[in-house]
């Protein structure tokens, strides 16, 4: 039985409906450091064992949550831990301001970014190239039925970036007036799918159809290193609109063949030659 | 200057925000009707070239007006006039009779049909299978700012159809479920394009990527003679939520080679082999 702290953490992270896999990572790191700040030595051991089970549990398709339980080392000594975890912290904060930088290099004066839905590691390199002093559009879906676009349209009013709010339907219409489009990810997964909100496959085809490259942006802890895109299970959250029960799945699959490039802190991963 | 009758007529059609290229056009013979129930000779004749160049300009791109007044004839017999009207209007319900024919027998036993927005012609199609005892099973988008897709589930639900309601940006994940696509048209221009409802070219996009057949239905009088997609001017209605002014024009463009046949009253057209 883990400590009540801990559990309040993990419930927490089962409660989140809007923020995605790097918070959602960030919050695990916390909950191991908190364990590490009250168990030692066999206890720890045994409570580390649970604890990596239940975080994997939080959403057993997310690389972020599986990434993180093996970069903790199941080891007595509580500082090791708990160092391990603030470094995972640590490198998640570096790897998100090292995508800023190479992301907002594709940035060049007077493009119009295609984007959907919110991720704030795309707003990380907005913010970066607003500050590199290049001028640029966006143009953003709404992202029914929560509208999470909504909330990137008043962050780049805040940094004073021009946009467009478009339906989700539009992407179609709109791909096509656009430089690139640019993408958060819950999930890469091993064979470079982009796991990402329902309607990025769909801007994806879009920009095949019309030229316009397609690129995701992700720390490279959410590339799953065994998981297939056919293997993600992936969550739905039905909902009702008049008396109609209207399906809901999260997140769609973009094949690597779509994708320009990965832009991870690492530098910008691209599909292999053959596909 | 009209008379008022026929103005009042006119300013209907203009109004209209629901209802799709069919219902203008019969609304346009109405028009016809009436008029010739007032004047004749030369002051018909005089009417009738007015008549004609404000049904056009309810909305210049659409097939349906544009072909109407083509069929009237300028006369300054009033019963040629109204009989011409009246035959319009009498081969546009077989016209959507003989599709409910021809499409019904795409349907087979067992099959997952889905669709975007809500097509009286689509629905005329859906009818006819249930007639002839089939039993199917529709996937439709709510079909978002409007949710006129919400008005098909309930039509469906009156003749018996089961159905799932998803939202538009799952098109892409729901495609690869789907036996075949079925969606209506606004406007078949000259080069084989299908105008629809904005998100049909996603949900065609979807199709061809999972090797799923797409089609759509449309009487005769949708196909413009003249126009290409290029030329078509795409009405748009934006709207506000929250503070944010929201883009939302409400058709798109959906290439030929993306459809495998448009069912018409004539037979299902196919694109050219060199496509």
């Amino acid at each position: 039985m883990l400590p009540s702290e801990v559990q309040a953490i993990l419930e927490e992270m089962r409660e989140e409906r809007v923020r995605g896999a790097s918070y959602l990572a960030k919050k695990g790191a916390e909950a191991y450091i908190t364990l590490a700040g009250l168990l030692s030595g066999d206890e720890l051991l045994e409570a580390l064992n649970e604890l990596s089970r239940e975080i994997k549990g939080v959403n057993p398709a997310m690389a972020s949550l599986y990434n993180l339980t093996r970069f903790i080392p199941h080891s007595p000594n509580s500082l090791i831990v708990k160092t391990k975890a603030e470094e995972f912290i640590k490198l998640s904060d570096e790897a998100k301001r090292e995508i800023g930088n190479i992301g907002s290099e594709l940035i060049d004066e007077g493009d119009v970014i295609i984007t959907h839905s919110f991720s704030s590691t795309v707003l990380e390199i907005f913010k970066v190239a607003i500050k590199k002093g290049k001028r640029f559009k966006v143009i953003l879906t709404e992202s029914a039925p929560d509208y999470e676009g909504l909330a990137l349209a008043k962050e780049l009013e805040a940094i004073g970036v021009p946009f467009e709010v478009i339906t989700d339907a539009q992407l179609g219409l709109f791909a096509k007036n656009a430089t690139f489009a640019l993408v958060g990810a819950d999930n890469i997964t091993q064979d470079g799918s982009v796991i990402n909100k329902a309607g990025t496959y769909l801007l994806a085809l879009a920009c095949h159809d019309n030229g316009v490259p397609f690129y995701a942006a992700a720390e490279s802890f959410k590339i799953h290193p065994e998981l297939e895109a056919g293997e993600v299970e992936i969550v739905e959250r039905k909902f009702k609109r008049n008396h109609f029960l209207i399906r809901n799945y999260l997140f769609d699959v973009t094949p690597w063949r779509y994708v320009r490039g990965i832009i991870t802190e690492l530098g910008i991963l691209v599909p292999p030659k053959e596909l």
